[in-house]
């Protein structure tokens, strides 16, 4: 059982959402976060001849890895919890992943960071996705609009 | 003027956008992170029969905080400019300074703190709002779909 | 393995770390950095009457939070190596962890959150102490004084 | 008055800081974090011939960006204040902005963004530096070795 598990089972208060797989979300944001972070040190390291063709792949992995991070910590907290700010937080992150993803995925053949570092964005994207429509404030039929009540009291 | 438009007046490439409202933007998210942090740990140091009311206060600030600081890098980055990326993340810092804004706003006659916070939330929340229209990929006509050429090569 | 190996497994020039040891170091930052996170919300969510006695574990939670992230992130980056800087950012994390242990462990029989976190920073703290004698230049006999040459290139 | 002072100010309990002096450094970090991270994507926009002449910065840039950021948080919170972090913080942005500041003025005068960026890291450095004696415990006459008492309660 991972930390992440580990602390959701011990939070005081009610969440209204799968522990489990909430859990899984936030390792996936963590892991991905660092391996954006490794993958654009990675591609700075790289023969000079490469690197023109690799900048915005570092400025892809830059931007993924904060975002991630950001995500996972929204993730994170339950208290006073608003459905609107982590929805729009996590399809951000569904974004990025997926804008980081594609650009690490045409140098996948060329460079393994950038092999591994794809499939943890896509794992990190198709995690994200199964939690979205979980965190639409029940009974909403529209987009999410309105704060849910706060949780944690 | 600042470092945010000096840095930005110092980018070797092209940049889609008006300069100097985008200075004015990345800095506003840099002092409402801050200010967010600020307000979270002065929440903490009220006074006991204060701390139950004002903890979905601290969870918005921590949020917005961090939230802010990772939109103001990713404004701060244009070498592979990609709209679909950053309008979802300035979506996410307009939920987000709203969402704390209204926090902060609900304490600000009991708490400076709380009221100077408020008014940096809004602050930020309205140059987002002004910036966001100016983040479309040029001729699009729908919600952003697809990236846009590369600026920095 | 994990992403971290996988990662450092992928880069393209050499480290002059055990790269076996660097990878559990970041990701015990990372697991860290989310239990604190986690935990400094669980304690925002605690009863009313518990409040008081745990805003020095908030505090002490997010500044450890924000410090393992920021650490993991410098142990991932190899390319130009500067092992002042590292090291210098190791000796924060050290203390962050121990600090933020100590006040989680003051709490661990009252809070199952502060206790699992309170192992979370132990575990990180021992892991970062066993890495920082690798991190000194080599061949240096006092505190660490000069970069040493770049890696990556 | 920066929003920085003006939340010093409306801090709810003691800080044993010069206020005035605080406030200006946590605005020093916030804009050196932005230029950092505003330098490493404009060395990512330069020619392709100037790259690898550029990597070690953008490296040095990446850490010094979010160990300012970390270290404008750390100095942002006051209750429960423990010296010997705050300390540690300090000292490694001092060595963050001390190495980027270096790598950024060996390309003063070729790269405007580098000219820029070193001089925000010189003054945080600066500023870091006199403010680093005022944060030892009082009466502490080795380095700091002990948890001041907690101030926010």
């Amino acid at each position: 059982m991972t930390y992440a598990q580990q602390m959701l089972d011990a939070y005081p208060a009610e969440i209204n959402l799968d522990r489990g797989r909430l859990a899984s979300v936030i390792d996936a944001l963590s892991t991905c976060a660092q391996a954006c972070t490794a993958c654009a040190d990675a591609c700075l390291s790289e023969r000079a001849e490469e690197l023109p063709s690799l900048t915005r792949c570092i400025r892809d992995n830059l931007d993924c890895a904060e975002i991630c991070a950001t995500t996972g910590a929204v993730l994170s907290r339950h208290t006073g919890y608003d459905a609107r700010l982590t929805v729009a937080q996590v399809e951000a992150a569904i974004q990025a992943t997926r804008t980081c993803g594609d650009s690490c995925a045409e140098h996948a053949d060329r460079h393994e960071h950038c092999r591994v570092c794809a499939q943890a964005c896509r794992e990190t994207e198709n995690a994200l996705k199964q939690l979205l429509p979980e965190l639409q404030p029940a009974g909403a039929t529209g987009p999410p609009s309105k704060s849910v009540p706060q949780q944690g009291r």
